[in-house]
Formats: C-alpha cells, structure tokens, sequence
C-alpha cells in the first residue's frame, strides 16, 4: 500500500505552527501538488453538528458515519484506541501527494521545527534532546545547524525545500 | 480488497428513513455489530466550524483533512467527481460488519423499502420500476410481494432479517 510522504511542523506553543502550515498548504496546492493536512487534537472535539442526520447516526452508535456529496465528503470515526499514524496515513491519505501535519513531535515524521528568536527558547529538536528527524528550521534569526535553516518568513523558500526533499 | 455488506434503506420522502436507519444501527449495535452509516446529502453542507484548525487546513486547499484524537477522528475531503457507493465502502468502511445506507435507489446495493400505507403511495421498487435489488419490504400493513414484508414497527425483526440475510 502506498503511503503518501509525510513533513510535520514541530514548535513550541505560541510560535504559530498552524499558521506556517497554512501557508504552506496554500503555496503548495498553488504549485499543482494534492496536499493532505493531518492535525491531532488532545480536547474532545466536537466536529459534527447536533441533530444533524449524520450526528444521529453517531450516537445512535455507528463506529463509522459518511455525509457524501458531489462536492464534498466528511467521515466521523469512533476509536477505543488512537491509531498509529501510519495507519491514518495509509487510511485516509493515499491520493495526495503530500501530507502535512502539525505536532506528533514523538513521532518518526520528518520534521521541521519553527523557531523564534525573540521567543528566546532552546530548539525542541537540538540541544538536550537530538531528534534525528528534525530536517530543517525555519527561523527568523540566522543560526548555524547540521541542517538546513530555513527564513521563516520566506514561505516560498519553505515551499521549494519540502518540494526538494519529498515531492521530486 | 474487503468490501463490507451494505443495505439501503429507500422510501418516498416523509415515510421516516433516518429514523429507522437510527434504530436498526442502535439495535444492531447493542446485538454487537459494528456498524458503519452512510449518506448522500444532495445540498452543500458545512460539517466543519469556521475558525476551527481543521476548517482552515480545507480552507488554504487541503484536498483531505483529518482532525484525530485518542477517542475519534474527522476526516474532509474535497472531491470535483463524486466517488462510487463501492469506492466509499471500500475507502471508510473497511473494519466494519455492515454497512447502512439511505436513498441510493439507483444503486444495484440490497434494498429495504419502507412503505406506509397511511401515505397511500405506490411502492418505489415494485409496480411500474421492478428493482431487483430488493429484498425486502418495511411495512405498516400487511400485503402480498414477492419479498418478505416486515413490521415496519418491528425494528428487533427487521434488525434479524438484516442478521440473517447479511451478517451469518
């Protein structure tokens, strides 16, 4: 079974990941290539909307429920225990080219980590702890690494380095 | 490639077609099925929030969103060509022992029509159309077909014919 790459932005909290990955999908999707976002949620969420069909169908005790359209599909799934993420891959994004994900800094997902010179914090990825996935930074200072540092605020040069790396 | 069974519940519109869906996924849920729900939705629907991260993701062009937690996960996906009923089985529904759907009358899956004779109307898959894909009739009154006419007030009969014809 293919399994589409994967990159995952890794920050400390505050350092606007969401926001990078956002841009990202965005220049991304504007070079041609089907990207995949893939986000974890530690909150119970509520993603459906009460009294909806495919919400009852959910709490009437479906494991699975699909709302279909010509334009659109949702899926809502049920789990006793969190799937491995290889397994959401391998699942739900096999047709894209790409799939980007925020967080899953335990994982052995290629990473690039944000960092922030004015937020004054050590790397999450160098120093203590060396994540051997880490494969760029993107920061707003200049720092020397093992890997490549990338201009935080250049998202095209981003954009061209995960092309570079994964996509060609 | 497993495909699970599927059976669509059809009617006329106003005869309760979610509202048995609902009832035969809790009762055959609480028999200890897993059950997997599908539907069509013919308008366009927003299942997502605007704001929410996930909602974003789609928004910059994420073909395929999924938002996972430990207990659930949502998964969006943007399509130009609807897909297939068996590519959305195959694709959502893979680890469940049956499906439920709604509508699809032109679908070759097994139908149970549901018929109210209050509503007076001539019944969808027999008369003029003679659908062969149907295995049964949900009734409100007695009447002589060439398929089983169940209860349709029986949701514990109509969940055992549904055990009998697909799940043993």
């Amino acid at each position: 079974m293919r399994l589409p790459p994967a990159v995952t932005i890794v920050a400390r909290s505050g350092t606007g990941k969401t926001t990078l990955l956002e841009k990202l999908i965005r220049e991304l999707t504007a070079r041609g290539w089907t990207i995949g976002a893939l986000k974890h949620d530690a909150h119970k969420f509520e993603i459906d909307r009460e009294g909806k069909d495919s919400w009852r169908m959910t709490k009437a005790g479906a494991t699975v429920t699909t709302i279909n359209s010509s334009e659109q599909s949702a899926t809502m799934r049920r789990h006793d225990l969190e799937p491995k993420i290889k397994e959401i891959l391998e699942r739900d994004f096999r047709e894209v080219d790409l799939v980007l994900t925020e967080g899953f800094k335990a994982s052995d997902l290629p990473k690039i980590e944000i960092h922030r010179h004015t937020l004054g914090q050590p790397l999450l990825c160098r120093g203590e702890h060396h994540d051997p996935h880490l494969v760029a930074i993107a920061s707003d200072t200049k720092i020397n690494l093992d890997v490549p540092v990338l201009d935080l605020n250049a998202t095209d040069a981003i954009a061209t380095f995960i092309e570079r790396t994964f996509l060609k």
